[in-house]
């Protein structure tokens, strides 16, 4: 159940088809994940998202598999089961194994923990850190 | 200003004094940060952190560099202030260059977007993704 | 599956009829979702958890239907499920638009994403911002 | 403290520059603040950034007030400090009173306490709220 | 830094000195804590939350103790630096010992770390849970 | 839908196996849930995070039962759907009663909304509540 309507390729606006159109070019496939297809009820919000996601998650100074762990993580703390799913599998396609992703949790569930300490201490940075 | 007191190191007990050993022997500098020295109010909770910490930071299937950028994500999302100053400051040790750590800051960016869109809308997760 | 029972009518104690029937009145409506059903295991909870809402949540120097989107908002940054549903639908029967909702993801999307973005780098408020 | 050097406008690159131009030009004064001198670290973030804030926070269906009001909202929730400051300087500098901050707080507050009460029971999403 | 002015005695309300007078009288000091002054920049919202804090924390069926320790746990997650502070406070004034205070510290730390694995594997809810 | 396989009994490895052998000593069950067969994915995650559980969650200076009640309080806020069911169960199993959990569902709900005020106006810590 979502807020919005999925929007089927066959009622796709114009401005919504070309942008669907992108994601099968860039991504080398048919299919449209249904975060596209309910981000269509506002194709210039569409249009902006795919636009930045699709220069952001490029090859750069990190690797694109590095992107999606970092992905992983964000959307595990803010607790975003569509991004938590996506993204593994992003991660999967592009090459994460079984021991990289226990990895990735093991530092995800470290950092949540640490944060949390830090938090309820209020522990203040230390001048050291000063970049 | 913190909930308690930093323990320097002529009041650390026995317990507290060999985890703060053992933390300049792995990391080899003299140097505690305050995270330690505040976490010292309770030291088995100081060691068993501690502990945890050293292994899932350790080189394994992950780059430590990896490792520490994805500890960053959490901290961000999290809003750690002490945690995003001590694992960026980290990051940089290990190597993390301005044009990595801008990747870095673009996909916590996006993900933190995405997310908010995901739960917003609550898009429903694809078969597709189903591992 | 919740963690406690949906509360019936015919089950429900004085108090809670009592406070069934006011949000009956103030709605307009027979029907009671199951927000107030839950809340129904501790009475004075529902109680006061109702009567504060109807106070904020009426009319007054914000409209209505702002302070709607703005439930929506907190609600999709929380990550709440059921608040995200129940208030898109109360936003939509005061009025909003397509075009409406799609500018306030938008701007929950742009702000999710420089709040991560001013966390992770910890920018420092101006002093030009002070009241 | 930040994790980032706030850069100058003598020490600005030309694209750094074209961006402290525009944000100066639509916004009609000299002052750049230092969310924006932080994000200068990376040039093509901070051009992407500033780009989409433009857009997303320009009159609508939505009124711009409501837009920063929405935005207060959700740089509260994430616990935003910087944000939190940032955007009720500009609220108020689109008329927010004191009596619609008022309102807006309240708001606030109350999505956030029932949204920890339905994600603490779980409470399930009623079918009356499908789209 | 705050986003109101924290109003003095001397320039309180009829409505705001009332309050203030019932904080002083309940806790048993004349001391009023910056929160409260910071909340009477809006008079009705000042007296609902204080009189709901007045009867969510009194003695009942938990101890309040428990409650102010419940609240630290919450302020810590939600990264709340002033109320980490005051409800840390306050439960030590209540009678929270140091062992006592570790022991949160590290139910804090333990569930963190396991909401967000939770959260990563978006692990199902056995059926076994069901109430 | 969870984004790795729960390990049944019989495919376990060895050091998978101990672990759901030690849980099963330790609760007196022969039951393992959903959370521990899926972090089985990663035997050495699953058998740091069991050992830790074990230690923090036993009696001390904290009931075992109010150990339980601030899991559930620090899940509710992170919004994990899981934690919120299992520990509400953990905590039933120890004698939560009703009116326990409806005063534990009171204090969350205030606190959520206290930290939401407190972070949206920034307010200053109060010297008075130094340590």
């Amino acid at each position: 159940m979502t807020t919005v309507r999925l929007i089927a390729d066959d009622e796709a606006s114009p401005q919504v088809r070309a942008v669907f159109d992108d994601i099968r070019a860039v991504r080398g496939t048919d299919y449209i994940n249904n975060f596209w297809r309910a981000l269509a009820c506002d194709p210039s919000l569409l249009a902006a998202t795919w636009s930045r996601l699709k220069d952001v998650m490029a090859p750069g100074a990190l690797d694109p598999l590095v992107k999606e762990m970092v992905y992983i993580a964000v959307s595990a703390v803010n607790g975003c089961e569509y991004c938590a799913h996506s993204h593994t599998a992003s991660a999967r396609a592009k090459g994460m194994s079984a021991a990289m992703y226990g990895e990735l949790l093991s530092v995800i569930a470290m950092a949540s923990q640490t944060n949390a300490l830090a938090s309820a201490m209020q522990v203040p940075v230390d001048e050291a850190f000063r970049s």
